[in-house]
């Protein structure tokens, strides 16, 4: 009956294999790879581009989609197949437009970058790094340049993180969610005492957050048999199917609501790719659909969950068992307030959910500039600090503390931060829909039983993989698309609580 | 100048690209990757020697050999590129008498074999094992059946490791080992109180093993910048090009030798990756020329380096630093004795020097038996514990000392185990002519300078890559083709010397 779809699985199944071992090296080369193997790695992740490039795109796939769509005609359109056909077609198109050798060169600077990145990055040496992101941004251009569809060359690059979306929507949004932040970070520097922070702070020995991060996460869904988590420059997460998801973490001695947080946020990420339909493995719809989605899993868990007063009645006495001699008796509502203070700070993953949403804005604009050549290489650390005094009202002190914090421009991920607020949209919608659908959340998530929200969420979100565009999927299952509004009622209240507003 | 052999450069280095990737994912499997990621590894292994395959074995690549060799018409025959036209174009005509489906399938069901016996050999479970080796035991006559040139079926897989060596010179070179093997071992059991090991036995706790190994694996050359060490259920060495090396260990809390020695004999593995020309990088010459020669590398620094009376003088007081409450003051010669006791034992990776040939021996035969189909898998264990009691005089008891120790026809690797006893027959050889070309060779490993012994490995051995066939290579460092009586005579002079023979 389905010979045609079946020989089109058959190739796409192979695309699927060489990507996965792609990500395997990519996962390798953050956490693993001795420093010296950069060149040969690089050299490996090219020819897996090209090769999966070639694979894909080449007519034989078009015969195929063709062959396969006439077959499935008047198959239910949500089915796996008619949604495989149609996302791929989509793809193809897109990706068709590119030269092989173009793909392989983006992805041999983005290896690359990402080395010369570690090593700038630890000596705060942007001049080391800038030929890197002159060479990604001359790459990006000549991707742009592959298209003729798009509004702006901007939209081309976020189209591959965010399918569909376009800068101007972003724009629209990041706009109205601007108007949001900076009266209420306004109105809670009014009360810089409201919040005392200082538990988190003292010693914490790395072997211990570990203990206690495991807990957290396994309760959350980790599993041995499936899962690893190990240490990262950046953290992220990624996955190779399923039934094998890599989650990093990083650790302060000093601080243990980075690891624990960053361990909850990536295991949000890795949660989505573990909840992926079977049916669907081995398949282009057996990933994420946008990075958006998966940013709203990730920034869910680690802020809405996490960050959240249900889970800090869960979380007190873990920490306490954890560190005995510091954190005997630590009161749930200290804790919770603690971990939602709003500060300014330099380093994106680790600012609060207020100021958060400016660090991404800066991003946002700034790489617009930079691929459109209205900002040079050159003059992008004082860019970048000039605008973070404006929005965040601190100077930069240097560029470890600033431009040079984030991986995504050293690995070529152009496009892709906008990403993160769409996450906290998203999540934000969500995260209503699902008190709706289970009341008992919040003493659920006291208790530390996590399996029903986790449930939900694979059952909304995680099964179908990318059968649905972003916002058909949340209009399928929170009611209509992207919008401001949820996440800010949302934060306006948690933080009205903690500041007294 | 050289324009076609730039050509033919180009597209070879996409296939060791290739292959450097897949042996990452081959790496990860036995260290890092979680239990269920079996099955997509597996699909990611096939498609990527699928992929690799199609790419060196097609017509393109004949024409570019072709068109290279004109243009080196004249060039000196051991220059690299000479070499590499000569090298490849052997492996050339092999390969492309192999379908890139079976190439592929042999892949597969090579890295399903591999997680089935990892379990299997855990629970001693031989049954659980058997239609892994069945399958593999068909693939490998399917292989067998593409060509036609050999004199019997075990040749053609022995050629993919020991390039040239016939099945027949393999049993003569045996025949005449076993001959000296079985009465030097009749000889010591007649002696059985003669050396006493019970040093190497206690509670050696795992991280201070740890600490000991690392400082000698340094000796050796180990370098974090361009290496990795971790652990394995059976211990191996790779690498992706000679500047990132992985070689692994397994530890035994209450015998410290077990992962000392098997972490200098993966050390000399690595030696070998990290000591071949630059120039050959990123080609496929780019890597050892034989197994045997890469076997003669580590046995020679486990066994006459590592188990050498001279290193004993360096080593002694290393292990009593590092285990002060029960080693203090431990005597070289005590140390040299214990760990060159012979005594017949179930595990090969753990053998002594005399008895391991007995090991690979019955190996060389059962697998011989196994693929021209004289021996059914259904009868494999009862076959290997009668001939275990035969060689070596012990009663096997279970499989996972036996027929389940060993992780190579799980992974698909028949005719691979023969090359770990020409191996110990090339280290007799090239030990003799180094104790020529070093004169102060003992006196410098007694100081723990092992510097000379490694410098003259690599540039003996090592740099050439597979530019020259092991029996020339052999010929041109240590004066003649492998043969049995260096070390049998090496190996008299120890134990004659530890057993007072």
């Amino acid at each position: 009956m389905s010979e045609r779809v079946e020989e089109l699985r058959s190739r796409l199944a192979k695309v699927v294999d060489v990507r996965n071992a792609a990500r395997l090296l990519h996962w390798d080369q953050q956490t693993m790879m001795p420093v010296s193997g950069g060149t040969a790695r690089a050299d490996s992740l090219a020819t897996l581009e090209r090769l999966s490039h070639e694979l894909f795109v080449s007519a034989e796939t078009g015969r195929l989609l063709e062959a396969a769509e006439q077959e499935l005609n008047g198959t239910p359109p949500d089915s796996d197949d008619a949604c495989l056909v149609r996302v791929v077609w989509q793809r193809w198109e897109k990706a068709r437009r590119v030269p092989s050798e173009l793909a392989a060169e983006l992805a041999h600077a983005g290896s690359v970058g990402q080395e010369a990145w570690v090593e700038a990055r630890s000596q705060s040496d942007f001049a080391a790094f800038r030929p890197h992101l002159e060479r990604n941004l001359e790459l990006g251009r000549r991707y742009v340049d592959c298209f003729d569809g798009f509004d702006c060359a901007y939209d081309a690059l976020l189209d591959d993180y965010e399918p569909g979306m376009k800068t101007a929507e972003v724009a629209a949004l990041f706009a109205e969610l601007k108007a949001e932040l900076v009266p209420l970070i306004a109105a809670i520097a009014q009360r810089p005492d409201a919040v005392d922070a200082a538990c988190l702070h003292g010693e914490f020995a790395i072997d211990r957050q570990r203990r206690l991060v495991a807990k957290v996460v396994e309760q959350m869904g980790f599993r041995r048999t499936g899962w690893r988590m190990d240490d990262a420059v950046h953290p992220f997460a990624t996955s190779m199917g399923s039934a094998d998801v890599r989650i990093t973490t990083r650790w302060d001695e000093t601080y243990f609501a980075s690891g624990l947080y960053g361990a909850m946020h990536e295991c949000g990420h890795g949660l989505y790719e573990a909840g992926i339909d079977l049916a669907l493995q081995r398949t282009p719809i057996g990933s994420a659909e946008s990075l958006g989605l998966h940013e709203s899993q990730s920034r869910m868990w680690e802020n809405m969950v996490g960050r959240g007063k249900s889970f800090s009645r869960y979380l007190a006495p873990l920490v306490s068992e954890t560190f005995p001699e510091s954190m005997a008796g630590l009161d749930p509502d200290t804790l919770y307030r603690a971990v939602n203070r709003v500060q300014p700070s330099f380093i994106r993953v680790e600012a609060d959910e207020a100021t958060y949403g400016l660090h991404i804005v800066l991003r946002f604009e700034l790489e617009q500039e930079l691929i459109e050549g209205r900002l040079a290489v050159a003059d992008l650390p004082e860019a970048w600090n000039t605008r973070f005094k404006d929005y965040l009202g601190l100077d930069v002190p240097d560029d470890a503390h600033g431009v040079l914090q984030d991986v995504h421009w050293a690995a070529g991920l152009l496009g892709y931060f906008p990403t993160y607020a769409l996450g906290n949209m998203i999540a934000g919608q969500l995260w209503d829909q699902i008190a709706v659908d289970l009341p008992d959340r919040d003493d659920r998530i006291a208790a530390g039983d996590l399996a029903p929200l986790r449930e939900w969420l694979r059952v909304n979100v995680h099964r179908h993989g990318s059968k649905f565009p972003t916002q058909e999927l949340l209009t399928r299952v929170a009611g209509g698309p992207i919008e401001v509004q949820p996440f800010v009622v949302y934060l306006k209240a948690k933080l009205g609580d903690v500041y007294g507003l």
